[in-house]
């Protein structure tokens, strides 16, 4: 019995570590749950460590392992390429997919530094000329509760925008004998809490308010400044920020306040965003991924206050495809979500998003955040600043 | 590249509506999150209607199609029968596949009597002599949050337990013009929201406290007594209970209050549990799944108070498998844990839980119920009526 | 310089423990926050020990001291008698001073017994044709949310009601250790749980649905069989009820589950009230007491969701009189309210609620409570049983 | 019959609007609900209109009425001067009152300049030493919860702080139609949104960590620069700030964001802190006023979770004086517990907490943000501006 659901397309992926993972469930589940034009074949996975790799194929369930992500992009099995590694690589793999001509998935940050970005957002744009398409992996987008509350802006439920209060907060690196691993080394991961986890926290605010951050006045600080080193030889200097904090100003008028910690003892993965808008305001919480709260401001002030939309009715954004109302889902969804819209617009011969231009835009913004904090905070233009 | 994790065992699932979709995914997704003595494959699905089941099969990922159940179960390919359809047909269905020496996974509830459940408990339990298994599907259980609520009861955390209140409340029949689904003819259903969704709460209650159900005094109630025919020709009689709610006693000395409806607006599927003990006591609410709030009555009382955990560490039960802390899972996943708890028990040849036993046990308190309703709430004891 | 607001009338209060000192800062409060034609003089409290009254009458304000409740009802200066004692002698204070043609307001439980109730009631309903007035205490009437829900109800925003759930939830005597006060003692108290904190649950569900309870079964249970005795010599017999539950059956058709307890580890004052209608639902619970959830029905599902109404805007009730919203109100509160409604009543010529035939209507069905619990929980009509 | 419980003193107030009404239930309440060595006697209140004054002493309780208010410091019936006017007049009386001899009572923001609020920090020292003190109004550390952060701080229980969020957050003037009052003017009310509550979120922090901001990068912003005079005359400019949002540092390492704006669409007065530290954190907002949120890091992570601490034990800060625990306080409270402490420390010959050199360093950081938010955001330390 074959499917009858029409063409297929190959997929490669590279690095299977927790992006790899958490990819790996949304490339196999996808066309499971949502009918869609293009169906996913799991065809080949990178790896350098060939055994390592291919116990990860089998447990994933990919095709076939490959040791060199080159030989990846050339496999004739891959349409499409789903970076995976670490920042440092992102913009070499995704520069030679794109040129090989196969559709390209990367994760955020979409680079380590704006320049990298630049070339690759160029890239990008060059390739969509060609067909080929490309899309960075802001995978909160597609939480239901967010892209409803983005729905809700764009009707104007929220009417003219005044307040962002846009945080991630998590605990991971509270405790100083936490070791140094790569995430708190500048030349592995760019910089620390604010492209990790600030990257998504910017993404989100603009995602929703559907605004564009046009400057910033940033502080950031490093509680601990050494750790062990994960060998147990001795200590190391943590080289990246352990949190970042600013200001903003968004082109729609509204201003607003951002921070991305690890350091928020009992928070362990509190993405929080509140809006307010004149006529409405909405909060959300990672925390409670299953929920909106919305206050509609232009209701009898004595019957008004925040509701808590479960965000699991059919005609909520991507619930159709799952459970009844009531019936949650969880952070993979996310991954999930994120290549269906990517099939759709591939199927569709459509630009997906959040485009390499988004993920551009959100380095410029962080960019702006640290040529601020080590300016004393002064009010730094997005996208103006010397490598922007 | 093949898998060199082992024996493999093959599932057959009969029916493929809403639980045979999450049954799928569990069984798809099983093996890729858990390192499993024991791969399932998914061999054969059964449908009456061959071309929609193929089309199921095509989409949920089954290797196979039968029309007829009584083929499933005779098929070389199927080590086990997996039940998904109305309850009318369960005893049928898991008493062949028992006596062919399937192992069997049965949806719940059990039965639509008290009289088929005892025949298909006695049948479990021989058929376990021969190594051959069986559980029913009270997925409720592995929600993380649950199994660490019965961790912390079975570890003495609540002292002797005073105390349960159980839950369980939708609305998706607020309206009078709902039509007249199958879920309200008795004939199909066996009852309405008392072994619909109390059957749910009751086991929950008792799962968790580790106590059983001894006696309840019982109400019922139709508030709406006719609906439109699902053709549209006409309206027919509601012949099932709408709500249902009791009074219990626990072999531990607790007591409890029980209720289980489909009209309590606003709220889509609260299956609620409060259990208080001398020592502390816990809340849970399905619609926020991945919390637990606890209280420890044994702290200072200044510093005390319900607070919620996050079920999302490494060590909370099934957790470790997925996500870091703070990336909650969804409904699915109580299914994926439970055939990982079904395939780790075949493996290591022990009975899983919960038995057939369990599923009676569970029948006859909502027999007790429906008994006690019908003779003015007079206390009626679990399991000494007529039919029990 | 005098007060030019109208007429006074003399408050004389019957103790002063808990309950007297919540009613004096109510009488020496109501007239500063709100604007009333009649204007409480504080005149006589009544205590036993007279050195010990006349310190609290000090501490609380009241301008002389009796030691014989007789005395204070013969007072000139008394034209209110306000009874603040257990429950015992309610009834002799409330018939002396209502045949003395003094005002009443009697704290709740009206009385040990629905006899004595029903004396009671029938003596208000003469004197009120005298023109002298009654009312019973139940409070919590008076929480500016629950009075919003009462409003919500009667302009038929929740529709036909379903569902109701009314629990008191306290933690106080968990400890087995606790000695044997006067609640824990039939001869004093009349009732354990269910006429001490029971008794506001009842008037609560009833207020709110503006339904009566026509029938119940019931359960009671004592955990804690023995207790030491207050002084120290050895142990005694505890007499009441620790907890007690029931399901019952309003006049409008609804079914509801009651509870209340004295063992619900981290619940400390936890008056909650869930009510499901066709159109909508409410939900409240006094240890957030300045909020009402409130679920609209009738819209859009998409939007919909229990929305958290902060009860401290102008045109709630009772809250025009105090702070700007968001600037909520307390537990003392409640009686400030209450006797702003009484005297409002009496300078209207009217009969403040809720009246004793309210108070009799509770005590009816904690009757019928006891009885159905005596009877192996068999239903049992309201007012149909042997005292009623 | 006379009260025993030793001196009193002779209150005069200077104002009675919203903070005067406020007041006045405090200094009624006082020495009802707590045993103080010292009973204040409600002496003079001052307001320009004699006839509303005198209406107003009428209704809240006050003895006599002046209508300058150098008369009222200057009676002999007069001790201690509370002054409830806008901060346009505070230094002046405050001054006078301190050179006769009077203790002070000042509410919030000490002064609308910090030249202002230097000079009386300076007098209010200078009086110290003759024995006459001086307080300044910031209520909100007087709320239980806010008390029990800083003892839970103090102890240690969070360990070494490294976060701070503090918002207050209304949403009175979102209408561009809501009328120029006179706090929206910058000659009457000094600032806007940040003097007016942006100050009470400055303080919680500072109270709350026991650090003091020492640098601040400011932005501020005003959405609706005109609206309708109130005498319907046509429209006139906003001449204040409509939110400040501001990063600070604390002298312990700290970081924090702080947001004051009266546009936040449904929040109506949510003063929120959260802190977060080694060992634990808190989290507070006022729209929940009786509940404190607790993260104890040290905790097996399993059993982890922000508890919800109702702060109504008798043991919690002021609770004591109080009702049962789980019958909670309301705003006007937060007065009463102030004048208590301000009571307690006047007999015992104490400074009371928080003095105006707290308000001074209040004043100062708010400069220090207008410098900043005046010079495009640039890092500027408190107390180190021209004006401080």
């Amino acid at each position: 019995m074959t499917s009858t659901r029409g063409a297929t397309i190959g997929i490669g992926m590279v690095g299977y570590a927790f992006m790899g993972a958490a990819h790996s469930q949304a490339w196999r589940t996808v066309h499971r749950a949502f009918d869609l034009p293009l169906t996913p074949r799991m065809a080949v996975l990178c790896g350098r460590d060939r055994a390592a790799a291919e116990a990860a194929a089998a447990k994933l369930g990919w095709a076939s392992v490959e040791t060199e992500w080159k030989h990846l992009i050339e496999s004739g099995d891959v349409d499409l390429v789903d970076i995976c590694t670490p920042g440092d690589s992102h913009a070499e793999i995704a520069l030679a997919a794109l040129a090989a001509g196969k559709h390209v998935l990367c994760e955020k940050p979409l680079a380590n530094t704006v320049a990298e970005a630049e070339t690759m957002a160029a890239a990008a744009a060059e390739a969509a000329t060609r067909g080929v398409r490309s899309m960075v992996g802001f995978n909160y987008r597609r939480v239901p509760a967010v892209a409803l509350a983005r729905r809700l802006v764009a009707e104007g439920r929220l009417g003219e925008i005044r307040h962002v209060r846009a945080q991630y907060l998590q605990d991971w690196i509270v405790d100083p004998e936490f070791p140094l691993v790569w995430r708190l080394r500048k030349d592995k991961a760019g910089s620390g809490a604010l492209g990790d986890i600030g990257a998504h926290a910017v993404d989100l605010a603009q995602f929703v308010t559907g605004a564009a951050i046009t400057g910033v006045s940033g502080l950031t600080e490093t509680f601990v400044g050494e750790r062990p080193l994960p060998g147990g030889a001795g200590r190391g200097p943590v080289t990246v920020d352990d949190t970042a904090l600013f200001l903003a100003r968004f082109d729609g008028g509204a201003v607003g306040t951002f921070e991305a910690t690890r350091f928020a003892s009992g928070r362990k993965n509190a993405l929080r965003l509140e809006v307010n808008g004149a006529a409405g305001s909405l909060a959300f919480d990672f925390e409670a991924m299953n929920e909106l709260a919305f206050h509609d401001h232009t209701e009898d002030p004595e019957l008004g206050g925040f509701r808590r939309i479960q965000v699991t009715e059919p005609g909520h954004p991507y619930v159709g495809a799952w459970w009844p109302p009531g019936h949650g889902l969880g952070y993979e969804h996310t991954f999930t979500h994120e290549v269906r819209d990517l099939l759709a617009a591939l199927a569709a011969g459509e630009d997906p998003e959040p485009s390499f231009a988004d993920g551009l835009q959100v380095q410029r913004v962080l960019a702006a955040v640290e040529e601020s904090a080590a300016a004393s905070s002064v009010w730094t233009r997005v996208g103006a600043h010397g490598t922007g």
